[in-house]
């Protein structure tokens, strides 16, 4: 399929251009590099910063703004950025109350932030992490647990970002994220693969009217494919191998979150919506939080994920709650 | 490609209850109807009323909400809601300043947009309406003007709901929506057809890298196709189309709004509105407004259409720029 590109190895920098200009009120590139930051920065709280690899918009850039990250650091496309680049932002934002890097659990990514981190420290910069690692899909073969950051880095994004505006420590802000990514699980369906930008093949392939479990947001491979029955069947089978990620699953709320990835249109989204709630109700959970929509793609794979996030204090519903101005949330 | 759907008859209904289960805490569907609500009547403001055939989402039903609409209805998918359902849309909303119809100047909405008005007339309901026209491009063959509604309308909805807000009369928006839209045009482009929920056919075709202006949101066909060179050529195809359309394109400021029709990622969108930025400074365009986004679409048909709006009155752009809690805006 034709791409509204240029060359393709201007379209990252090009990308970053389009979003400077459109939210030019509240938002600017960092010229030559992949950050975008808050045009004011907050002297008074502790900065979020995220980022990792292009091919997965709005994320993160679409979650800088007052209430959630004060920058975000975009690599080539599935490519985190370089730890110098990270270091870039963390100048950018830093603040006396320090910064905190979201990074998901991909091991360059880790590789990369955690490389910037050890810079900054060494710089006297206040630097804490936390690594969101909400994937609950099992590798095919090994049967390991993936543990991948995905779709739910978002809800770690609007929870600490409304706790860092609220005045939290560096340090209340790392356990307070730990806690949010130890109660939060995320699973995935493929439908059919995306291009990546200037790229002619398809990312994976499945066979027609085939879908696949668990595949990762780069189109790592998943961990059962099966053929398609109904947007009823699918939010049947994700729920239930989510519920089994929480032991006692009717003693917190929950806040969900529905996630396209990309090539799954807004009719779909909702479709599946109704069936997970008309499901969730059967089962007797209470839903205190819903959200859908694309979030976190890859590129324009058509797919689907769904996210829960055990509510253990009722402060991180406020946190969600929240009015942020970051354009994607 | 495989949909999420269940059985494709019920799939608007169930997006309108997945639509109402995301949104609850401000949106609520008419039990049975295409009508999605406002919770909460507002009684001391005119009531805007949008809608269409479904396949356009976000449209009609994400810019329900506080400084936006009052209730949008949705009909099947590409087939306007019958007069008796706009009908039903008047009676949940409609207050004493009376109620505006926002309609996209397709010939089958319009007959029954107009017919439900008539009916609520002769009721005692004082209603208004405007057609919305912004699309510039022309026939092929005929030559004539097509004039339909497409992504500007959502453009009428943000000026036209805050104006509503601020308590203008019924008369004064009417006059208001008229000027709007005679300032406005939008040109579109497709690159891909997508297929309608339930159908395993394309909408219509194009050859492989072959891209056609003009097409429109139910894949009418275009008015020239041609080889697709890259995103800066069609960005100035676009932009010296659009500004045929005005007299002196100094005389005024512009907002211009980037709409992707479904099937387009967002890295294209910011790609394509990166080179409409340059291409305007180098015109000495003056743009006091930029948005770009997924607003109304063609299911995934791959595309991207551009308006602009000639901001005659500084007010315009207040209106633009006021607060809404619309999803979608």
């Amino acid at each position: 399929m034709t791409q509204i590109i240029n060359k393709p190895k201007d379209a990252v920098s090009q990308v970053l251009n389009g979003v400077a200009f459109i939210h030019q009120d509240k938002l600017e590139r960092l010229k030559n590099t992949g950050i975008i930051k808050i045009k004011e920065n907050k002297t008074d709280q502790v900065a979020l910063i995220s980022g990792g690899g292009s091919g997965h918009e709005p994320a993160h850039f679409g979650y800088v703004g007052d209430g959630m990250l004060s920058a975000s650091v975009s690599g080539p496309i599935f490519i985190p950025p370089k730890a110098a680049e990270i270091l870039k932002a963390i100048h950018s934002v830093a603040t006396e109350k320090g910064v905190l890097l979201i990074i998901k659990n991909f091991e360059k990514d880790v590789t990369n932030f955690l490389e910037a981190k050890e810079l900054a420290v060494a710089e006297g910069i206040k630097v804490e992490h936390i690594i969101v690692n909400d994937d609950c899909s099992i590798e095919e073969g090994s049967y390991k647990k993936r543990r991948r950051g995905v779709a739910g880095t978002i809800l770690v994004h609007k929870i600490l970002g409304a706790a860092a505006k609220e005045g939290k420590s560096l340090a209340e802000l790392k356990i307070l994220g730990e806690e949010v990514v130890a109660s939060m699980n995320t699973l995935g369906v493929a439908l059919a693969s995306g291009k990546t930008i200037g790229s002619e093949k398809p990312v994976f392939s499945l066979e027609k009217n085939e879908i696949s479990f668990g595949i990762g947001i780069h189109g790592e491979s998943g961990y059962r494919s099966e053929p398609f029955f109904s947007s009823e069947y699918l939010a049947n089978e994700l729920i239930n191998k989510l519920l089994t990620q929480y032991s006692n699953h009717h003693q917190y709320p929950f806040a969900l979150m529905i996630n396209g990835l990309g090539g799954t249109t807004v009719m779909e989204q909702y479709i599946f919506a109704n069936d997970v709630k008309r499901l969730l109700d059967l089962e007797g959970i209470n839903i205190v939080f819903q959200k859908s929509g694309n979030f976190m793609t890859s590129t324009n794979m058509a797919g689907i994920s769904l996210t829960f996030l055990e509510i253990k204090e009722k402060v991180w519903l406020n946190y969600l709650n929240e009015i942020t101005n970051a354009f994607a949330w």
